[in-house]
């Protein structure tokens, strides 16, 4: 019997909202826009189905040559992946060597790629739930490989430029590594351009999943300076992105895109307020993290409702339940079971 | 600035056929059934479009489902993941240690993938450019990472089962690991089933690209016992395997898929009889690699000609070019230039 590597004994598979238990419920547990897929998306999948023939471009050539324009940055500054996920494990491979910061609530993969490649994980507390910057900073040391989720997976906080900015000036002066995992960044009110604090020190992921409602189709991309993407492309598993996500993606980063996107979020915002003056809670992102006494027992009660939400366990919060904005109708739903205190 | 990792200072990104250069050309250089993709298989995608609003089934359970069935094994026994690619990946993030086996002259993603995890590369010596069974047996060592490509890229070598069963013998007296690649066994006329001979030594590893004709879409599947299976899926990037690829697999792997192979590999075994008896060589596979005296000017010469086939240099065989078996009247082209003897 030939063992595993020893520094992959103490992981364990990482938890995800979406369960596929085939219940017909309606989906909060999962942070999708509620307005896609547009439909000139699945019109790109009907009229792309004879590239199946092709091997996908390892260069992902139209994309770039968007995500560059749509930036302002350069191709070589751009790395296409199958999807956010597989451009954390990419990063972990390529740069992580002893130690992964975190902070104490956040998205369940930055730990299993830093696990993966045998690193200690050191997560900075969050008082009242909040990201602090100057505990970041603090604990910050050379060759540290920090994740930042921003807006923050569970907690929906949105990190502004000014503390991003002084994170990555620690992270310049004594030679860490910021990975700044925007994959919420669209559902923000007003985000700030994160490329143009772009240094060697930082790497930026983007996701189109949660924006067009595509989690069926694998891509997202990363921004970075031009020696950390040739790092990282050398090691990429070839020919990753498919050609359909290659060509949904082009598709999506284009004018057509951007107004589906100003339009539909500005509908998501409409149903944001409305969730906030009802709760008394708020996010600057698409979801909420809500303290509810027991998150499981929260989530079975409103499962059996027909309602899927995330318990939060797997976050470090069993008080809590993660949803997601969806159309008005169903947040009334959502709003109503609340109400009736079921857990 | 972050340093990548030290152990992939001495990798470069490895080289691949079917070169995306927009030259209108027969293609030679990527292995794919000339006869796919079959017309049921794209149907599927037409009907699947709506699925892309789905995050992908992480478990792939219809195509683990399906392929236990085939091959009468446990669905625990099967991992499904974006191609071969990934597994191969996959399989040294697992278990790769400090030493990776692979014949001199083989697929290049295999050095990529151990060099990934900092292991050495020892490459076994190929007389005559045959795969030889004693000198890979008398190189393993505990812990070692043998990988055989059955049959093997570019020699078109098939390793019978005796041979497959003594090197996998010594593997399991001294605790070695083999990592059998069968991309190319449905090309092969008379497979062993080497999931019989399956142990906690061997992963097998097999793909639909090749024998369906469908690169453009990422999925292969890995065989072994549960053990091996379970640590693999630990770290496997969630959702790898699109909507897409499964359903693409589930319609593949079917009577109507073996139907489609059994009928189209028929017409590639007489096609190849065919080249074989025009240039006196032979292949196990539905490739040839053939010495031209200089792969990459017989390459040069042969584009001009409209024909794209594989220098072998990248595979440490500068005199050798590769080719695929594609349609009578396409094989006819290429004999016929190749007796003008440009290069």
């Amino acid at each position: 019997m030939v063992k595993p590597r020893v520094q992959l004994s103490d992981l364990s598979v990482c938890e995800h909202g979406g369960e596929q238990d085939g219940a017909d419920v309606i989906d909060f547990s999962v942070n999708l826009n509620p307005y896609g897929p547009p439909d000139f998306v699945l019109d790109v999948i009907k009229s792309a189905i004879d590239a199946i023939k092709i091997y996908p471009d390892t260069e992902c050539s139209e994309i770039r040559a968007r995500i560059s324009q749509k930036f302002g940055c350069d191709t070589g500054e751009v790395l296409v992946g199958a999807g956010v996920s597989e451009l954390i494990q990419l990063v972990t491979l390529t740069f992580m060597k002893t130690r992964a910061l975190m902070p104490q609530h956040t998205y369940g993969e930055y730990a299993v790629a830093a696990k993966m490649m045998g690193a200690k994980i050191k997560r900075i507390e969050m008082p009242d739930l909040r990201i602090d910057t100057e505990l970041i900073m603090a604990e910050m040391k050379p060759d540290d490989v920090l994740f930042l989720c921003n807006p923050n997976n569970p907690t929906g906080q949105y990190l502004a430029k000014n503390a991003v900015a002084q994170i990555l000036k620690e992270a310049e002066r004594i030679d860490a590594l910021v990975v700044l995992d925007e994959a919420y960044v669209d559902f923000v009110k007003h985000p700030f351009p994160a490329h143009t604090l772009a240094t060697r020190n930082m790497i930026i992921l983007r996701s189109l999943t949660k924006s067009f409602a595509i989690p069926g189709i694998r891509v997202g991309y990363a921004i970075s300076a031009v020696e950390n993407v040739k790092a990282m492309e050398k090691i990429q598993v070839p020919w990753s992105v498919s050609v359909f996500a290659q060509e949904i993606a082009a598709a999506a980063i284009s004018t057509e895109g951007d107004a589906f996107l100003a339009e539909t979020i500005e509908k998501v915002e409409r149903s944001k307020e409305k969730m906030e003056n009802a709760l008394g809670i708020h996010s600057d992102a698409n979801f909420y993290a809500v303290d509810v006494g027991n998150g499981r027992e929260a989530k079975h009660a409103l499962l059996e409702a027909g309602i899927r939400v995330r318990d939060c366990s797997s976050f470090g919060l069993p008080h809590h339940i993660r949803f997601s904005i969806r159309t008005d109708d169903e947040n009334e739903l959502l709003l109503h079971n609340f109400s009736l205190e079921k857990f």
